[in-house]
């Protein structure tokens, strides 16, 4: 049973705010939980109904509640069977970091959707690092997290000054365009940075600065562009494919 | 001026039922709505605001509203300027219309942004048609058209029993598996079907068993899967860099 203050403590964890008053996020869903405890990531809490309390872990303290609890502490439409509380950790990012390996940088994309769904790109091509600019869609944000299908636990992302970030690289930055290198005819390259502009603006003038090289994707028809997240795949896929791990 | 029967008939229309009765459909947005009077698709009214209005197309009937009206008319949050009622057409599928050229075939594909996703993609690589099995989103969902960003109005959609269509084909029908053929070694294919399955589920029994190859993606790092519209994307691009337009 949660008392009041507990719930509305739960609820306020929507915003980002609060969020960062307590220094705690909430994520929700079996699959994401389980794969935060599997990757070792510091949880506070949990909250979980019947069916994944008798299956549950032993590192976390365990709140069971009712249905009708989480429904109300929940940030989604559907609920699942469990919300965990983790403590929120910013992972520095050490200068010179984005030089060696692949890294993808997100200037301003402002959806959580878009940004969860980057992440899951991210891990399924294993790059060494994600950097957001400020200006994105907060990586504590449930739908982050639930969008990103656990790769939220799994991929080392970092929030940062993006132009100045790219200023110390020494990696090539690769910037979408529609007037670039064919994608297809990319050099091998096993160090690169991928930089993927906001859903309505694209890349800021102080980020599109720092490119160093500009890629296409090569278009057959008709569709103006790309969606970011489609667009970062595709660089991905050729990037592996030219340079396999 | 709006009726209180016309908003209701305009809401109306964000119900499939209502869509279906009335043979009509809602599409809104400035751009939308130009690529559809582009395309010459058959638009039966025009409903805007002032600024649309002056700027109008002297082909089709445009009624001038109020912004609220617009907004009361809207499926959306943030309604735009124009919103345009079409008459539903839904494309035969000839047979033997796969044998030929680059197909999409969605089987189940539920969310009507992923359906948009997907349509924007099949423009932006010019394949032949998309095929919606009768489970999928339906293709007038105003979702469906704002997520396409334009593509519904110039990608050949048909919806159609795919398992049923996919028997009477003769080009190699293609399914995203973990453990398929490599689909950076694709050999050249000008005439092929790729199948996608819904988001939770997969591939349907019926369809599973009319893929005649099965291709994977390479995964380097921890993800499960990738989403339907970015597996369906990377396919795309695979499929013309080994056999361009």
């Amino acid at each position: 049973m949660l008392t009041k203050a507990e719930l509305q403590r739960l609820r306020s964890l929507r915003d980002k705010k609060h969020r960062e008053a307590l220094g705690l996020f909430a994520v929700e869903g079996e699959k994401v939980v389980a794969e935060l405890i599997a990757a070792g990531f510091p949880l506070v809490e949990v909250y979980a109904t019947g069916a994944w309390v008798e299956s549950g872990n032993p590192t976390v303290k365990i709140t069971r509640v009712t249905a009708d609890e989480m429904t109300r502490a929940s940030h989604f439409p559907t609920p699942s069977n469990v919300l965990a509380v983790g403590r929120i950790v910013r992972l520095p990012l050490e200068r010179g970091a984005l030089n060696r390996g692949l890294a993808l940088a997100l200037d301003g994309v402002q959806d959580p959707g878009n940004v969860g769904a980057l992440l899951r790109i991210a891990d399924w091509f294993a790059l060494d690092r994600v950097v957001l600019s400020p200006a994105c869609a907060d990586l504590f944000h449930q739908k982050v997290s639930d969008a990103s299908m656990g790769s939220f636990a799994r991929v080392a992302v970092h929030t940062s000054d993006l132009a100045q970030v790219l200023a110390d690289t020494t990696a090539p930055v690769l910037g979408c365009e529609l007037a670039g290198d064919d994608v297809h005819a990319l050099p091998p390259l096993r160090d690169a940075v991928i930089v993927i502009g906001s859903e309505g603006r694209g890349l800021s003038p102080a980020v599109a600065a720092r490119v160093t090289r500009r890629v296409t994707i090569p278009r057959y028809g008709g569709a103006e562009s790309l969606n970011a997240a489609i667009a970062a795949a595709i660089v991905c896929d050729n990037l592996r494919r030219a340079a396999p791990r």
